[in-house]
C-alpha cells in the first residue's frame, strides 16, 4: 500500500470517528446485536477460512517456524466462535462510555461549565495471532465512539478478513452507523505507515510480544497504550502465612505461565522459616529456579522462577522498584502495616496483598472486556477496559459572557460544583 | 552538562518521587506554607536577581534581539510577588489529589479490589520567559507528590536561581521531606538531554510558544502535556442576538490578544442580517480582518482576524474541525439546537455556546491552579489542574486467593460494586 493510500485510510477513519461521535447510544447497541447474530449466521464461512489459516500454520510448525502455542491460539472451533459472539453481546450490555457528565459547576450565574466524556478519535490496533481479537476490539471501538483500524497478525490473515467482512456487513445494515468506522489494513509496511499517522490518528495500542510493544514504541509520535514486559514480582515476607504462599506462588507461576501477569521473581525475606521447605515444594511442581543476578531483568513466560533472598521489606520493594515492569506485584505478608507500605510505596499497575499476580485482568476486575495491560504513567494505567477509550471535552453555556468583566472586576466568579 | 551527568540528575529525580509518594499530606502542606513564608522573607533577593536580568535583557530590547512583551513578562514587582507568593497559599489550600479511593469493589468475598490515585512519578517542565512559573509548578509538584526538573527562560536565568535556592532552603527545613524533588537546569543541552530520559521522566510539560511545544514533540518518546497552537474559533449563526456577537468577538480577540484563548478565525452565518455592520464595527475597534484562505491555518496572536463566510451550521463545524487547534471554540445561536449539535461535534478541548473563548484557563474553571493548557486526546484536556498531574494503581486485598480456583469454576467472581 503506497504512503498516500495510507494517508487516505486514515483521513477516512478521522472523518468517520467525528460522525460516530454524535451517533445514538441506541444505534450504536443496535450495531453490536447485529455483529453478533451476522457472526452467528457466518460461522461456517469464518471456520472454513480458518481452517486454509490452520493448514498454512501447520506446515510452519512442522518445519519449525511456527511454534505450536502460535498455532493453538490461531484455531477458532465452535466454542470459541460462542465465546467470541457472547464477547459482543457483553459489550452491548455494559453502560455507554460517551456523553456522561463528569463535572457540572457553575461559574456564575448562568454560566455553567460541564465536563463530559467523549470518544478519543481514531485508534490503530497492532495484534498478534488470536483472530478473535478483532471482534472483541471492534465491539469496544463501537461502543466507545471510536473509529479503528486494524492489523492482525498474518498467520490468521483469512480468518481475519473472514470476520472483519462479517462485521463490515452486519454495519452496512444498521441505519444511521457512518462507513469506515473499522478498517482493516495487512502489511508490515501498513504498520510502518499507521505509525506517521500521528494527525489522523490519536492513540496506538500493541497487543503482543515484547518486540512488537517495542517496536511501536521506538517508531511513533502517537500516544502508545500497552506494556512490552511483564516482570511480575512476590515478596514472601518474614509473617507470611506458608499455606496462602505455596498456593499463591504455585497459582502465579503454574496455572497459565505464558501470560504476561505470571510471576518473574520471588523474592524471599531471609527470616522467613520454611524457606528451604517452599523451594523444595516448587522444584517438585516443575519449576525451574534460578539464582543469578542476570535473572531478575527476564521475563521468561515459561515454568523458570528468579529467587532472590532479601533482608527486609525496604530491600524488597527497592528491588521491585528497580527491576519490576510496573505491571503487578504481590506482598504475601501477615502484617497489616508491611501490606500496606509495600501497597503505597511499589510503583505498579498493580500492587496485592495475599493474592496471585495472575489477577490482573480486565474480566476479573470486572469491566467486562479489556482492550489491554497498560504499563503507562498517563491516560489508563492496568487493565484498560471501555473507560480507557475515552477522553473528555468541556462545555461551557453562557449568555453573551466575556473575560473583560470579571477582569475589570465587574463580575466575580462563584465556582459552585452543580454535580 | 555531559549526557551522564543528565542521567544522574534523572535518576535522582525518580529516587525522589518514589520517597515523596509516601509523604503525607501534613507534611506536603507544611512544606508550602514554609516556602510561601520564605519567598516572603527573601523577597529583596529575588527583586536584585530581577534587576539583573532585567539589566540585561534592557540591551537586548534595545538591539532589537527582545521583545518589548517578554521584557514585561520577565519582571518582577512588589504585586506579582505577592501573587506569586499567595498561588503558593493557593495550592496549600486545594485537597490533596493522591490518595484518593476512585473505585472499590468486591470481586468475591474477601477480595476487594481498590482503585487509587497516585502520582506520575517524574515531570520535565520545560518554560520561557516568566519567572513566577517556578514557584507555582513547584507547588502544584510538591501537591501531587511529583517529582519535577525544571529548565526555565535563559533571560529569567538569575530571578529562576534566587527563587529556586529560595525553595530549596525553605524545603531543607521540613521533616520528612526528601531532597531532590525540584532541580533546576540551565542550558539547550539540558533540554535536549532531559528529553532522552524516557527511562526516568514520566511526563513532559512544555509552557511556551508554538515552536517550543513542537520541538518538544518531535524529539522524545516521553509523553507530553500541552499545546502547540491555540488556532480559536467563533461562529455566528443566523440566529445570533447580535449585542452577545459583538461583546463576545471584541472580548476574544481584544482584551489579552497574545493569549492562546484568543479568537483567531470568525466564521459567519451567510444569512445573519448585521454582518457588514458587525464587520465595520470590528474594523472601529482596532482589529484588521484577513478574508483569504492562507488565514485560517494562523495564529495571529495579534488584533488581527480571519474572517469567512460559510452556508450552514456543517459547514461552520466541517471548517472547525479542519482547522482549529482543538482547544477552544465557540458558537454564538439563539437556536438551542444548533448550539448542541455544535458542541457535540467539534473536537476540541473547549467547546462553548454564547461565551468568548477566553475562558479556556484553570483558574476560571476553578481548578485553582493551572499546569497549562492540553490539546490531548489522552490523559488529560484542556486546562489541566493537580488532577492531570495524578494517575492511579489498583490494589487487591486477599486472603491467599488464586486464579485457578475461578478458571475451575470453584470460585465464582461476585463483582458488587463498593464505593
Amino acid at each position: 500500500m503506497t504512503e498516500n493510500n495510507f494517508e487516505n485510510i486514515a483521513l477516512n477513519a478521522k472523518t468517520a470517528s467525528k460522525k460516530l461521535a454524535s451517533v445514538s447510544t441506541g444505534v450504536k447497541n443496535s450495531a453490536l446485536l447485529k455483529i453478533a447474530e451476522t457472526l452467528d449466521l457466518n460461522k461456517e464461512k469464518i471456520l472454513i477460512a480458518n481452517a486454509l489459516d490452520l493448514a498454512n500454520a501447520k506446515s510452519k510448525v512442522e518445519s519449525g517456524k511456527l511454534s505450536q502455542a502460535v498455532y493453538n491460539r490461531l484455531k477458532l472451533d465452535g466454542n470459541k466462535m460462542r465465546d467470541m459472539i457472547q464477547g459482543i453481546v457483553d459489550v452491548y450490555e455494559l453502560e455507554d462510555p460517551i456523553g456522561k457528565v463528569l463535572m457540572q459547576r457553575s461559574l456564575d450565574t448562568g454560566l455553567v461549565l460541564t465536563k463530559v466524556s467523549c470518544p478519543i478519535g481514531v485508534l490503530g490496533i497492532i495484534f498478534e495471532a488470536r483472530p478473535d481479537v478483532i471482534s472483541q476490539i471492534s465491539a469496544l471501538a463501537i461502543k466507545s465512539s471510536n473509529a479503528v483500524i486494524l492489523k492482525g497478525g498474518k498467520e490468521s490473515v483469512n480468518t481475519n478478513k473472514a470476520i472483519m467482512e462479517t462485521i463490515q456487513n452486519a454495519l452496512k445494515k444498521i441505519d444511521g452507523f457512518p462507513e469506515n468506522v473499522l478498517t482493516q489494513v495487512f502489511t508490515r509496511e501498513d504498520v510502518a505507515e499507521m505509525l506517521k499517522q500521528d494527525n489522523y490518528i490519536d492513540l496506538i495500542i500493541p497487543r503482543g510480544g515484547n518486540s512488537l510493544v517495542k517496536f511501536v514504541k521506538e517508531n511513533t509520535k502517537i500516544p502508545v497504550l500497552g506494556h512490552a514486559d511483564g516482570i511480575c514480582h512476590i515478596f514472601i515476607d518474614k509473617s507470611a502465612d506458608y499455606d496462602k504462599a505455596e498456593r499463591i506462588v504455585i497459582d502465579a507461576k503454574t496455572q497459565y505461565p505464558s501470560a504476561c501477569n505470571s510471576v518473574e521473581t520471588l523474592l524471599i525475606h531471609k527470616d522467613f522459616s520454611k524457606k528451604e521447605y517452599l523451594l523444595n515444594v516448587l522444584r517438585n511442581a516443575d519449576i525451574e529456579l534460578i539464582f543469578t543476578p542476570e535473572s531478575w531483568h527476564k521475563e521468561y513466560s515459561d515454568k523458570i522462577l528468579a529467587v532472590k533472598e532479601v533482608s527486609s521489606l525496604e530491600e524488597a520493594i527497592e528491588h521491585i522498584n528497580k527491576y519490576s515492569s510496573g505491571h503487578t506485584d504481590s506482598i504475601i505478608t501477615e502484617s497489616r502495616e508491611n501490606a500496606e507500605i509495600f501497597m503505597n510505596t511499589v510503583d505498579s499497575a498493580g500492587v496485592y496483598h495475599n493474592v496471585s499476580t495472575r489477577f490482573a485482568d480486565g474480566f476479573r476486575y470486572g469491566f467486562g472486556a479489556e482492550v489491554g495491560i497498560s504499563t503507562n504513567k498517563t491516560h489508563a494505567r492496568g487493565p484498560v477496559g471501555l473507560e480507557g477509550l475515552t477522553i473528555y471535552k468541556y462545555k461551557i453555556q453562557g449568555n453573551g459572557d466575556i473575560v473583560k468583566d470579571y477582569v475589570e472586576g465587574k463580575k466575580k466568579f462563584n465556582h459552585k460544583n452543580l454535580l
